[in-house]
């Protein structure tokens, strides 16, 4: 562990924790992230102009006047599409100056909890903190409950049993690569839908696997929707995902 | 939900919860996960003769001396290998046996926490009782933290970033089939190590994945073991792990 080696007078430095807070429920926080939260002095999470963003409300009752809050506030969201040059550009030379100024409080001795939804390095956006801050700093992932297992737990069967392989994927993939990866597997979730619904939507139709499939949307929140997948809608939110169970391969 | 139209006099069902309790250390329970415990007279639990069991273990702190216990002991784990046809068939007639106790408490109306650990439909040991009960009695799954992520958390990198596809595989599978679906994905977890641990580092190598892979033994337990794969030990729990977090590919 770092600090334990420092010159008389140093102040050792804080350790950063990335902190998954779960789908949505703030009941499905663990109670090590309830506790990482309430030991760290101050609290950063990721959030878009004029709200506070979704890891922070989840984490509301775990957050007390006492903590020294530090929003991390997205550049661009609708200005410029992403696959524009100066988006990108803007983007990581925001998770840059985020990142430094969490490294303040670190070097202060000052810990800091990132909120994370779901779980950290599961296509968490902790991971742009991580990349440029834990080779400097004692950093640790707490794991959280993914909103994966969560869509799942919805289900009329379990997501994988026997020898069943699960295939996670990301709806950003062009539509050959959505159905490879759909059909290499026997049980499938597909994240990240939003605006690649019409896509996901012909690859699970030509992997023949429209029928087994089942639609999520902001699976454990108040405005939580389930249903088959045929009957699904035709634009979805980025919270919301396509579950496939598995059918209990053998061997 | 069940219940609402009984005539009167009728005692309405308890309802059975599948309650996912993480992979090992109890910190890592949600909230939900402690309060569903608590509000259950009964907690059910599958173990080995002479234990209590792994998830009764992790849940200890939310069990009280007012709790109905249930311990539902495993017939087979030693006397028969798994595939001898008596096997099968007394495990069979065991799942079925402790689904009828659980259905005793619950048309007598008693409620039933039946503890899983990590997550209940994540190849979870609770299929079995939810595959015979649900369409019986009022069942809810209470997502968990997955081992899966558990592990993942002490990798140096993330599990998946950007457009990475994971594939989930079990230790079980033939080396042909492991061989492709590690292939087939840009990120992995094989699961369910234990005895297969010589197929599966045959199949690492075939895929030219050994020196990303890294070997994650009762990840969250206080007997965790991490290493990169190349120096595991020779044989492996199965409660243990190998990870290959993905590079971060885009598009």
């Amino acid at each position: 562990m770092s600090g334990d080696n420092l010159p008389p007078g140093t102040i050792p430095p804080g350790r950063l924790f990335g902190v998954g807070v779960g789908p949505g429920d703030p009941e499905l926080m663990t109670l090590k992230a309830v506790r990482t939260i309430g030991s760290c002095p101050v609290v950063a999470y990721f959030c878009k102009r004029g709200t506070r963003g979704h890891a922070r409300r989840i984490a509301d009752g775990a957050i007390t006047p006492d903590h020294i809050e530090l929003p991390m506030v997205y550049p661009v969201t609708v200005e410029l599409p992403p696959d524009h040059p100066d988006y990108g550009r803007q983007i990581e030379a925001f998770f840059d100056e985020s990142a430094e100024r969490i490294a303040g409080h670190l070097a202060a001795g000052r810990s800091v909890a990132a909120l994370n939804e779901g779980d950290p390095f599961f296509y968490g956006s902790f991971m742009h903190l991580f990349l440029r801050l834990s080779t400097r700093f004692p950093t640790e992932v707490v794991p959280g409950v993914t909103s994966m297992v969560c869509s799942a737990a919805l289900l009329p069967r379990p997501l994988m049993l026997r020898d069943d392989v699960l295939s996670v994927i990301p709806g950003t993939l062009d539509e050959a690569a959505l159905v490879r990866a759909l059909t290499a597997a026997d049980a499938s979730v597909v994240m990240k839908l939003g605006q690649n619904l019409p896509k996901v939507r012909r690859a699970i139709a030509a992997a023949g696997l429209a029928e087994r499939a089942w639609y999520v949307e902001r699976a454990s929140m108040d405005e939580q929707r389930f249903m088959p997948f045929l009957e699904a809608p035709d634009s979805a939110p980025y919270f919301s995902q396509i579950v496939i169970p598995g059918e209990g391969k053998r061997g």
